[in-house]
């Protein structure tokens, strides 16, 4: 599928009361439970995806938009987030996630038209990548984090599950 | 974790709101888009739930607490619920999923106590199992065919995204 505006703002704007329905309610144990040491919590991850969400993907926007190819992007600091919030609870977290990301999407909609998907911008790493590719990025961000959490919950019940395990390919997927 | 029955409710409660928050008001591009032959869209794992629900969990619950091992549980028909709800909305089978879901939960409330988690019924293929192996395994099933709806949806933009594939574990997950 390609990239188009509008349909990629659909999932963007599911995506706080995705995670709300998801983590709203449960105990200690499921919120704060990681799978070892370097990996992370859905609480750390709401973290991660509330700090990614106040700096970067409107932030790139505006760049490409200002600046085109001759200015390079600010790298993310992926785990900013963890110091940013620290002491914050999940649901303050969420409040911020929400909030943030309606206002990123209001600004998206003045901002980008269909016809400047293929305007370019410098990534530090890749080089040259279109403003569509950017925008697709977002949105596939926010699966892959609600993947690594509903991964991470999975997995706290590798032992549980007994014989059912090699049914269960997200327990022992990577 | 081990299972403890009330960890496992909370879980369970979550998820027709979290299927309705992920999916409802995405285009038909997201709600029927799979990953090729033998895939299933997010529309067919809705329907397969909703169908294990009905016929399932509380089914086998049941037998466990019934007949113990003197009964082996049915096999389970995990495409049967393409064929049982034909034709019906996305929104019609998340209102029947809630509904399935809610009741089943009652009829647990009611059926187990946690000393029960420790009873033994026969599985088809597995053999002898415990009830609680049954009920953690409700929990990660749900928790599996969430990740399979959100790597589905994250690999319609695998071109999209262009260099950014490379940190996008999803979109190359199996």
């Amino acid at each position: 599928m390609d990239f188009a505006l509008e349909h990629g703002k659909e999932v963007l704007r599911r995506t706080p009361d995705t995670l709300r329905a998801m983590l709203s309610e449960l105990s200690e144990d499921w919120i704060s439970g990681d799978e070892g040491p370097d990996t992370w919590s859905p609480y750390q991850v709401v973290g991660h995806l509330t700090h990614i969400e106040e700096c970067d993907w409107i932030d790139r926007t505006r760049v490409i938009l200002e600046h085109g190819t001759d200015r390079v992007f600010d790298p993310v600091d992926r785990e900013a987030g963890f110091t940013r919030f620290r002491g914050w609870t999940l649901g303050d977290l969420l409040d911020r996630f929400s909030s943030v990301r309606n206002s990123n999407l209001e600004t998206l909609d003045e901002l980008v038209e269909v016809h400047d998907l293929e305007r370019r911008g410098v990534h530090p790493v890749f080089g040259e990548v279109t403003l569509g590719q950017l925008l697709a990025t977002w949105v596939v961000h926010d699966l892959n984090h609600l993947d690594q959490i509903v991964k991470t919950m999975a997995k706290q019940y590798t032992q549980a599950v007994g014989p059912w395990r090699e049914l269960l390919g997200i327990i022992d997927a990577p």
